[in-house]
């Protein structure tokens, strides 16, 4: 099997480039693609006093891994200086660019996932290009119009029915339609991403107790449970609601294959606690896969070698396993 | 030194006597009295297949702790049998008294802490008292204005700003006043019911990503900021605040002395995660010292010697660690 992976830095002053620059001082068993300034990676090695060469991607060439401190790329041109841990609102353009080509390349085949780092939204955003965020960037590029936020790290996956929103918005916005919609997502990306035949998947309330039988809160009975039963009935296996702060121990957790959680503050904690913050995320319903670093540009380490790279490891590891999964059943 | 702990074993039909006399299985190193009836105890201990030597408290007497198989009681009388798994109303009330007299007695120092187990709130309420919990009944019962929950296991203690209330109200319920209650009590107690000098506090935020400077809501800005800095102006050392996910790992966690989370199910599931479900619960607050099992009464498994005593063993044993603590310093 011949796979390409598209990976982005994102951000090119934070530490996105610093992790992809010692992550290919090993060698990977897929090709991985670069989508980015070739000089600016070199630029960046040089500073980190590591080396990379950059081989140019030829689509019409057998997918062949690059050995150890060598790195496929697509050329987007960056123009002028980047400066280590310094903002510039030209750097928006630049990496929205880098996200616009390696989407077209999913859509379009080229690619079998991408893999992205780090970006700024305020950099973007000031830049006159109103972003988000990655999800909802692939989600409109693709025509996309539900997507998933799902976080993973060894032995557990948490996935998200409400994600970047205030608290005192939560109660409202989980409604049976985005919950159905949500748990609907999750299981089919369960069943055809990963391979899962009979996904299960344990759900929490969204109140303390799980609302305690009305009496801490009634979006449980009124809309949680009515809306798992009727996925239920499609076939589909969610337990719950259940108490979020007794569901997370081992004796439930090893009988399941996902937890969907309610809220971020909900269900992040427990996963970011268990990964050590090594966790993956990876946005379910695209018609592509992506896979993605949980953390932040960390602008002040860039160019300082002071960096962990297991979040961005674990983040193609899990993209290369999705795309084999994805190529075995094509 | 010698110390004398209450111990109120909760709802008869539920677990807590059997928890109680597997307990005492084993010698402890301080005066253990269970406020119980005295049969009730006995009738369990026999279809548990076990025994207990059942001894009247004598307050004139010295506080020795009892022999491996032996325990201290101060009588209540239940009057009329107790069916393990079956519910009765006139449970409730002798559940009542046992918690008033546990109190009173923690009020006039003749004991120095009281350690409860599950009670069952609903046949307390349904025979005809109003009954929210435990750590309110204490408050009441000892004049306190406000308590705060904590819960406590190996290496980590959170405290929680809300406890048991819809999630939709939480953004409401986190004022100004409240937080700096909250966050008071917890400072003082620290100090002086767990004998650490500077307690260091983090703090979590309310929204995602601790609010991501007022984009994903305004409460940290508005009401969480300024009251952190209004005690660390007082001399406090409240952290914060700090985005939720992130913050329990154990670079921060190492070097703080708890955590203090906005609302249950923020802080709560990383807490019992790794405390494999045996965690326990403290208030903070009262004239007196109490813990708490961190379960519910499990019905179904009373008179089954199938139960695990992990979380009421560190509840008696946190509860001894406080009162030697608080008797050196007094």
């Amino acid at each position: 099997m011949s796979l390409r992976i598209a990976i982005t830095p994102g951000e090119p002053a934070g530490i996105g480039p610093d992790l992809v620059i010692k992550l290919v001082q090993k060698s990977w068993p897929v090709q991985l693609i670069a989508v980015v300034d070739k000089s600016l990676m070199e630029q960046r090695a040089a500073q980190l006093g590591l080396s990379v060469n950059m081989i140019e991607f030829d689509p019409s060439q057998p997918a062949t891994p690059a050995e150890a401190g060598s790195l496929y790329y697509m050329q987007v041109d960056k123009g002028g200086e980047v400066t280590p841990g310094v903002l510039d609102e030209k750097n928006g353009l630049y990496v929205l660019e880098t996200l616009r080509l390696a989407s077209e390349k999913n859509m379009d085949g080229t690619f079998d996932a991408v893999v992205t780092g780090p970006v700024h939204k305020g950099i973007i955003n000031r830049a006159g290009i109103s972003f988000s965020g990655h999800t909802e960037y692939f989600a409109q590029q693709s025509g996309t119009a539900d997507v998933v936020m799902m976080l993973a790290t060894e032995g557990l996956r948490v996935a998200l029915v409400t994600t970047h929103i205030p608290l005192e918005y939560v109660s409202r916005a989980v409604t049976k339609e985005r919950l159905a919609k949500v748990a609907s997502i999750l299981h089919h990306d369960l069943q055809n991403k990963f391979g899962i035949e009979q996904p299960k998947v344990l759900v929490c309330g969204l109140n303390p107790h799980a609302g305690e039988d009305g009496h801490l809160g009634r979006e449980e009975i009124d809309t949680i449970s009515p809306t798992l039963q009727m996925l239920n009935q499609q076939g589909m296996n969610f337990i719950g609601p259940l108490p979020a702060d007794t569901l997370f121990q081992a004796k439930y957790l090893d009988n399941a294959d996902a937890v969907l959680a309610m809220y971020h503050d909900q269900g992040l904690p427990v996963l970011k606690y268990k990964g050590f913050g090594n966790s993956v995320n990876i946005t379910l319903g695209l018609p592509f896969i992506r896979t993605s670093v949980d953390h932040g540009t960390a602008l002040d380490l860039a160019a300082t070698n002071n960096i962990e790279v297991g979040s961005f490891d674990l983040a193609i590891r899990e993209a290369i396993k999705l795309a084999t999964e994805k190529a075995q059943n094509s």
